[in-house]
């Protein structure tokens, strides 16, 4: 298999740790390791990295590059954000001039899985599954009424692949309100759209073609480009005149060619806040639910997260849940249930 | 008038703004000068600083020094913290020498005083009830059951100086639970102890010698090494041996002279925690009820106070009623109303 790590999220979620030189997918929040190392790690276990590319913004190209240097993995460079489709279609261009027919598992640089033994499983069976010409999707069992994903309604069993079922695709729906979200999951038809997908470049290529002309006819150029001097140029200027538009939107959504998904299990998370990276650690707890990542002195506080990229002391007392970041030039206390409110600080360094 | 400040505390009730190298008194937190700064400019509304002096720990010497530049304010510098016995004796050795029979006001270099002309006419009054050898003490009406202090029962009209009157003391009594503290409250016979004292060089070195012979003896060694080479070395000496005591103690509990208590109204706190300085800073809150002592980004946060030492940004989102401080090596947390207990930080420090 080939895998495609998409690294281009410019996130101010993880503000104040998340800035514009260094959004969410470099941060060490998951576990010692950047969220991108992570997850090429975890591309290991089903794609050789030869065969591995990422691709990121030009403002992260260079932290990327040092991040994995002596890697065999790819490096693509977008010259500026545009979406998913676009860096699909580039990433596919590459991998087309070695395999066609080939599946890549398309998958973003920061998420976080649990059991990634059954990660892999999956992913190889949707390979397997994504051979005979099928867009692939990974879903994923909901666990709670989220009103922040995108929903994928399953249909009936179309099929199996290394032992495991998938499914034909009812429709995608938006984000839905609470009310919906809980007749979702009390429905059990109905699984969040993770923003993994498998298929072969052939595949994409011809459905970028089909739902995206624009787009093709960018990638044409840049095809062309690819291996001569003007390579860098060529992606410019395509990229300076294409629409900013996600795969979702502009080829899930329209195309006639069947999609399977598959129902995935392994623990799961998209870290979409400081609260959900609370969760997502629980087994650090100290004896007070406190997740303490940095130097702290605790006296009677519950159920804190303190994040610090300083060697300063972070003293909390008597305080709950609270998320406390600590960074060189900024310091932020929100309320852990507040913290999907964070990016608001962006906005309001941005007015300033 | 003469007047000594006593900036001898080592507070830790500020911590991490407070340190033992930079205590209370030489923070800026009730305006943009250190207490102490605050303190002496205050004294100059009835002693000329010719006839001021700060006594101040060996640590802080130093510090001081720079401070003071420039100023004829006199530093004393003990060797070590003996309590205010000690700072009280050195002192009034240095002011006998001058003048045995002028008042001389003591007051702590931390303490806040609002109406300064009310608190300046005060001092006067009590100067010149001084003046004739008795002690005098200034009680502060109490504006709340405060158990944190001591108090001054107060007896009969004694007298009158400069126009106002001035009490008699029936006894000192210590810090009272809350229920003894609300009788006081209710009663208007009880005042705050405020360690603000006036008394003549004479009539203070006499209660020494009387209530205090230890002291008293090695008050005598050093008045005779005054503007000798051996002065510093007589100071070590005799700080070395003599008991740690207060004025409070060893004289004024002893004592057979009369001492006089004059009640007072100015605006006075002792600034004591986080909590209390947030309190006198009322007039400089924003809309939400935050004082925010620094470089700050607030989102929907209320009654919090932020100071910072630091040009690094403090970013609040959704929380109310904590204390934010920020240093250059620690940042502490801590919900405003525990605020008396931030002194744990230190203990936990000194155990590491």
């Amino acid at each position: 298999m080939f895998a495609v790590i998409m690294a281009g999220g410019s996130g101010t979620r993880f503000w104040p740790a998340s800035r514009e030189h260094l959004p969410k997918q470099f941060l060490k929040i998951t576990s010692d390791r950047s969220m991108l190392e992570e997850t090429l790690a975890r591309v290991a276990h089903f794609a050789p990295l030869t065969q591995s590319s990422v691709v990121v913004g030009r403002l992260h190209a260079e932290h990327t590059q040092a991040l994995l240097a002596g890697q065999p993995t790819q490096i693509l460079v977008e010259p500026r954000g545009r979406n998913t489709a676009a860096c699909i279609g580039l990433a596919a261009l590459h991998v087309a001039r070695e395999a066609l027919d080939e599946p890549i598992v398309i998958l973003p640089a920061d998420h976080f899985i649990a059991d990634v033994a059954a990660f892999a499983q999956t992913v190889l069976a949707a390979g397997d599954a994504a051979r005979s010409g099928a867009i692939v999707q990974i879903g994923i069992k909901p666990t709670r009424p989220e009103t922040g994903y995108g929903y994928i309604h399953t249909g009936a069993v179309a099929g199996e692949a290394l032992g495991q079922p998938y499914f034909s695709v009812k429709r995608f729906v938006e984000k839905p309100n609470v009310e919906t979200a809980l007749q979702y999951l009390a429905s059990g038809d109905y699984l969040w759209n993770s923003g993994i997908f498998v298929f072969t470049a052939r595949t994409i290529l011809a459905e970028i073609e089909t739902c995206l002309p624009a787009l093709h006819e960018g990638l044409q150029e840049i095809a062309a480009a690819i291996g001569t001097p003007d390579y860098e140029a060529a992606v410019a200027r395509v990229y300076d005149r294409i629409d900013s538009i996600s795969i979702d939107y502009g080829v899930m959504e329209k195309t006639t060619k069947p999609i399977y998904v598959f129902q995935a299990d392994f623990g799961w998370s998209d870290v979409g806040s400081w609260d959900a990276l609370y969760d997502l650690r629980a087994s650090e707890y100290d004896a007070e639910e406190n997740l303490l990542l940095g130097e702290t002195l605790i006296v009677d506080a519950k159920r804190n997260l303190v994040f610090s990229t300083t060697e300063r002391k972070v003293a909390l007392l008597g305080v709950e849940g609270l998320v406390i970041v600590d960074t060189p030039d900024a310091v932020m206390i929100a309320q852990r249930d507040r913290s999907q409110d964070v990016k608001r600080f962006s906005d309001l360094l941005k007015q300033k």
